[in-house]
């Protein structure tokens, strides 16, 4: 059946890539995809295929079932685009005045829509169930992910696969990682509040920006002396503001930084450590604050057996050259939550377009995929679900076809 | 001829109100005290006595010749007010939305007026001469007395006189120091330039708000470690800027401070650390910098044996209750220019309102001055006047009357 | 032949362990491990095994030659000891004051000495080569390793395979890593050369112990600003030195520490941001340094496939019930020497004592191990040697047996 | 009468220079001086003056009656050693190996014993009664001062005056400062407790040296601002101990240093600020501190009225070519306490020793002074005693005669 599933796709390369193009050139903002969720939901309405709208917001869920019994596999592609103004010199730009699919959802959702085309297709042979998760708002907190699992999602899945088209990797390589792949991003403000006065003066005051300073500095230390040097970490202030006349003591200052982890201990004890260290930076200087952990996605924590099984199942995928262990991204992903519910892995597919010698990268106005890339993501998915019923986990690792 | 002149004086003290009660409704900012100046001037006028306009702008000196042969005094009073909304309840107010004298320097003008009219008409018992120096724009720096320096104003002048009237300083007391009794007031600003970056990568990036809080920090030792600690020194950052989206590193940060100082060595020294410590801290963080450093008025700084008769002649004037010695002032005056040039003192006259705890202080919307002290200062600076000519300075201390 | 060699190794169980606990009443220092290479030697001698002795020092390479064609298997045993004083209450505690196996070593060489005894017996259907590495001095730099290296005992080798007994993990877990898994482990020095005084008079001298103190902090933010967080980095500073009457400014001021690294462009960055660090934080403060950077172990990088191969082989072994992924250890290891330049890895094996919730950890003057960790050790190594011929490396992962 | 007196003292410069050169030769230690108070006694056994020996230790406390009605004024000379080995050239060297008359208070007991010879004499047209503390002890903390007033030493006495004849200004020179003219001298211990553990895993240790390098820099800041620019204040860390093994985190580390103030208040405000840095610093860093402030010697604060009375006095001696106001000196003395009971001042006597362009200072093996300063001394002592009871303090000044 395998054999069959990418011969289908392979003939159907060109509308994935017509998908793309139109969907790159309409894009919407998270929790704004109204058009794209209905366009989404056209294409299963026209295929016949069991399909649920407004799925925890704009998400989409389609069904296909297997006409032989088996696993439940779900696939999921997000959807949304970014408040960003296409730079770009192609036929298919955005055609939405500062809006623009600069992340890659638009591959994303056309590779999906095609698989579950071709899988449709193939149904009397699936040997189980397949789900198809379209997420809305990947890139906006507090994300559609979360709400479309509680709106039921997941439920009846076993496993789920996703990946993420990406335009720093080479097309033909596939990324992996067991256990931490994406990190937890937050975000975090301390207000200090000191008491201002004259600049002649400084001991009539308590000098706030005297007082942040030390506290940017301090929280540089949690990083190097409080977190375990095997566990990646960062904490960076973006934001320092404290505005006054030159001769003037600052009466507050306020800061604004993100932290970025891998591991829900970590984070915790990374968020009380920043209360500790603005608590006794204050004290020292006399001065009170306000403090604010803002939780961001978790980090996306890939399970071992199953990412041994998509690797061992992209080994064999024809159009994928290289599989490779990829560092940890400090980039953050909703798709963290799915994989706090079933077993799953989230892996790169390379997209570097053709002839650059640097991409562009995520995020930027100039920003393109490789389109090949797509018929690789959705063999390589197309794979992982046709196989899974077969696959038996070994002690181990996972037995080749 | 003390005993006459302190005679008119008091005969005058209800002109000396009326005249700083118009001033005080009639405010100008500095370098536009062209109403003030017409005012002075006519006051001279009027009284045929000589006097010069527009001396380094909008200043005026005039001039008493004794009939007696001496040494020449100059009095200096100042005659700008203050960018602040008049809040007092007084027949009085500024009639000028938005200016008001905040700051005495209508007193100051009051004083040296009716001074001048009662020593004119002691002129045939004057031994020496007088200058009057109405002098523009003290608020506001680079202020007026260089310019009336530069042109002329001190020329012949053998010493000079000038007093601050003081609301929070009881009524009755002459407060005097001798050596540095206000401050140098410097600003300065420092543009850390990093390199910025994504929040998750600080080590593709040179962070500046990590950068700038360290030089905060470092600062500060230039006060602690540097400076000789009997001499004053204050440096203090009162602005710090940089304001990124809370996962930015930042690209740049901009610090803006003052420094205030009673020495010119010490000046130079921070004025040159300042530049050590900011170019040292970006060489740590590979970052560069712009540094400017804009100076403000030198430290007044009283010379001594001019004090001391100052003391000596105010401790016989009948209304001065107390001499005090006085800490320094780390605020800044354009009065130090003149004692570059020639000998003399700076002192404080009480001016506390009646019946309050605490005055409101200088440059407040309320701030207000008891008027009693315009006579005592008229007193003073009438007595260190008409006695300097018989003042033979002993080996170190004045001789008494 | 594999199910031979296992039941070779289980019926010699009893002469692993007496081999163990004799060297363990004898242990000898680094670079003085004269008996126990005269030990081994014998042994070898005994059994009419090839070797040689004095191999870079104290070392030993024995050579078993397989009857029939294949690659050559390296495997590695440690044999120094530690200078600390053996506080176990055991009969077989060491008899030679103040050293003490308590590192294990004693446990490899038993593991290594047995194993090759039973491989010479199974020559006869041995594919291939095993060449026995006995490694006098891993405990003190710069190590044994590299001599040995020098001369000779890499040569004809295909791949290595070594182990350490672990005494903090559970008997029948082995814990393995792809990539870095020990740290490099460098030391340094820096002196700071102020310019001593009176404590009453800073500005007359450059104070070591507040420059010494700011190179401190500032030390910490190379982990935190500029090393990748995904690159695990320590820099510990252990001695700081300034001794002086109370009231003395010190001279200088000697700091000491320590930097664990896993990746050498990390590890020569941050002996280059070390001395950025120094030099700017010196030339904040008018003052000189000296800095020594001294290499110890680089970290030991387990090769993938190799280490794959060893799970893959590992998972088929009777006793091993777990396998486990470990974090890197941030201690160090001159079994790093042969990963650069031969193919191999390095792997735990678990040897928790019976009935402790906590084991002494290594180095403790009462550590002890699990002897049945010697058996598994055996078996693990056996495997991986016996096995090595047959395995074909497949696109990615091991083809089981 | 001052002018017998000073033909009196003129005529006896020898015999001053004499006793000066016998102290010189046989110095004592601190709270060991028994010769020389013996020394001290005889003298004035052999000139029938009444004395008490043994006053709070080793002092000495003669008094002399006035035949006519006055005040009671204490003149005081202190007369122990320092622990120096003299390594000058001349026929007075010190014959005591490593114990040295090396800040010369055998000069302030050559002065007032020659003095108080000559007051003797005189003492038929004295007004008024003259006690002649010779105090023991300066040197080493807690000083013969406090001691000797607790035993009786200032009983009756209306004012004090003292000097210290000073190396490093010129002959002739008589410096002089109203309030604070030297420090308080204070010496402080900090002990960091953290927790210590290895270098490469700082997560599990409060790391002892990071929190005393960030306790370094935090008391800085208290100077630069907790304190009022123009109150001088210094805290200095002499000594900053934590000595480990290169890859051992500390465990603790040991701070000492000392502060300096003119003023109680700033005094009382820094003992307690070192404590709320350590806290707030500890606290930051999980670690818990000793800290103890040990109380030397008070500021010598000058009362404004004796000090102006002095300096008039001193402007009509006819060796004081010079009278100037010193800035204050960072150094301690225990004439601190007389201060805080009775009226006075503390002057210096410039001392200089001839032809050299800079002298050695103080507690330096080669200091010397120039013995011309001795009649100096002896003379300004001289006239402060006798003019005494004549002076009438006027409102501010003090009459000349």
């Amino acid at each position: 059946m395998l054999d069959k599933l990418n011969e289908l796709l392979e003939s159907r390369y060109d509308e994935m890539v017509e998908i793309r193009r139109y969907l790159h050139q309409f894009p919407e903002l998270s929790f704004k995809e109204f058009h794209t969720a209905a366009y989404i939901a056209e294409f299963y309405e026209n295929l016949g295929i069991a399909h649920q709208t407004n799925v925890g917001g704009n998400g989409i869920v389609a069904k296909i079932a297997g006409a032989k019994p088996g696993k439940t596999v779900a696939l999921r592609a997000d959807f949304d685009a970014l408040p960003i103004q296409d730079e770009k010199e192609v036929a298919y730009k955005s055609k939405v005045p500062g809006v623009m699919h600069a992340c890659g959802h638009d591959g994303h959702t056309a590779t999906l829509l095609v698989l579950a085309k071709c899988l449709n297709e193939l149904k009397e042979d699936l040997e189980g169930n397949v789900v198809l998760i379209h997420q809305h708002a990947e890139e906006y907190a507090p994300g559609g992910a979360v709400a479309m699992i509680n709106d039921g999602c997941l439920e009846g899945v076993d496993v789920i696969f996703g990946t993420h088209l990406w335009a720093g990797t080479e097309v033909g390589k596939i990324q992996y990682r067991v256990g931490p792949v994406m990190a937890a991003a937050d975000r975090f403000s301390i207000k200090v509040q000191g008491s201002g006065g004259h600049g002649a003066q400084p001991h009539k005051t308590k000098d706030a920006v005297v007082t942040a300073s030390q506290l940017v500095l301090n929280l540089q230390q949690i990083v190097s002396r409080r977190v375990n040097p095997v566990d990646p970490a960062v904490i960076s202030v973006g934001t320092f503001v404290a505005e006054n006349a030159f001769n003037i003591i600052a009466d507050s200052a306020y800061l604004e930084g993100t932290v970025r982890t891998f591991n829900d201990d970590v984070r915790d004890m990374i968020e009380e450590e920043i209360d500790v260290v603005a608590s006794s930076t204050c004290a020292l200087n006399g001065s009170t604050y306000e403090y604010n952990f803002h939780r961001g996605y978790p980090a996306v924590v890939n399970h071992k057996d199953e990412t041994d099984y998509l690797v061992s199942v992209a080994a064999d995928v024809k159009d994928v050259e290289t599989l490779e262990e990829t560092p940890p991204h400090m980039g953050g992903e909703d798709y963290s939550y799915y994989l706090r519910h079933v077993k799953g892995t989230f892996f790169f597919t390379g997209a570097k377009p053709e002839g650059v010698e640097v991409a562009y990268p995520h995020h930027h106005p100039k920003f393109d995929i490789n389109e090949k890339s797509l018929l690789i993501a959705a063999k390589t998915l197309g794979a992982a679900t046709v196989l899974y019923h077969q696959y038996e986990k070994g002690k181990l690792i996972p037995t080749h076809q």
